[in-house]
């Protein structure tokens, strides 16, 4: 058996490669990145992903990174537990979803913690920080009109590693300001994805 | 035959798909979106796309967006061009690449003509415009040390639809203040580029 180490921390976007593989009943590590000690800027780490960030996934070929690809490699990895469409079609239009959430969604909501990325002074960083919670309502209502449909997965009837990704994005709302409820489709998703025994081992 | 039909705009990320198009010698056609006259705003297109953005595509099988989606899909379409690899580990590092490009490397760039997404005083948005040249530094550096390696493609020896994609971003370079000759691997792959007959065609 293959076993893969994932670098993550929790609350993160890390968190959506740990629910995927906690789905694919994947053999795997985990090695937690401490934020609040700055670990992701070390040497160690920047050795292990030089754009210090998580999610890094280390593979027996070498190291993957990057949430939309992490969560591809382990949905084609482990194709018994069906965790992404096999038609070209299909499979598109779930990487245009991760897509969306990697740099539409996620980019959005960056803004708020990291905004010091794209603007060095405190007044142009307060700017944008007061402008996420509208983004991200606008992202949602998107989410909410355009993706979702009548479920009860993102792809529709087939679960798949993209209901990790949007699950754990949508846990990012509250903190942006952003009250789930006016989303329904969204909330009930959050509920549903709470009810499956493989989110809730990798929330624990 | 399939016929495809691109929404894009010269210059813009929309230019790697039709890149890809023309080396898989997809049979397709193009709409020009006119960013002149905010024709991506105009309810018409925004039926085609509810983002408001190019690229999208329109498929047989239903409307597709984000680059990094239409860019697998055409690899995956028209496998006789292997326009990307096909195992499990050469597909995630390819879509790694992707998602670097579309969430940091473009996100980067858009600081600049699209800051007002992000915040809406004046002050903010020249503080964002600022940073910009810095930034795309950066992430031009870890393309440079960590993507590229002997070439001469960014896969290695395969030429892939992620060499369009690093063609067209860093076609933005000049207009973000940036020097590309700073970085001689990319600045070669810029050169052999233009020499593929594909390219020409898409850049007619
Ligand atoms: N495009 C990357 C973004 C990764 C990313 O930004 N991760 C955040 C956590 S959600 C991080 O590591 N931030 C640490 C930092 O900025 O110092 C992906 O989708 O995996
Ligand atoms: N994540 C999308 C981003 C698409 C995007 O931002 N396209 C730009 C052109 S490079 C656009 O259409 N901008 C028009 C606007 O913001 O009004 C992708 O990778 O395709």
């Amino acid at each position: 058996m293959t076993t893969l180490t994932l670098y993550y921390t929790p609350g993160t976007c890390a968190q959506a490669v740990r629910i995927a593989l906690e789905e694919a009943q994947a053999a795997h590590q985990l090695v937690r990145v401490d934020f609040a000690a700055a670990q992701q800027r070390t040497p160690e780490y920047l050795a292990v992903n030089p754009k210090g960030r998580v999610p890094a996934l280390i593979t027996p070929q070498g190291t993957l990174t990057e949430t939309p690809a992490l969560l591809a490699y382990v949905a084609q990895s482990f194709p018994a537990a069906q965790l992404a469409p096999t038609d070209a079609y299909g499979l598109a239009r779930l990487q245009e979803f991760h897509s969306y959430l990697a740099s539409t969604v996620h980019i959005a909501h960056a803004h708020r913690p990291r905004a010091s990325r794209w603007a060095d002074e405190p007044d142009a960083i307060a700017a944008m920080q007061r402008k996420v919670a509208q983004n991200m309502t606008e992202c949602f209502h998107l989410i909410e009109t355009h993706y979702l449909g009548d479920g009860p997965w993102v792809m529709g009837e087939q679960y798949t590693v993209a209901d990790g990704y949007l699950f754990t994005i949508a846990g990012w709302l509250k903190s942006d300001g952003v009250d789930v409820q006016q989303f329904p489709k969204v909330h009930a998703h959050t509920q549903r994805m709470l009810q499956r025994s493989a989110v809730q081992r990798a929330l624990a």
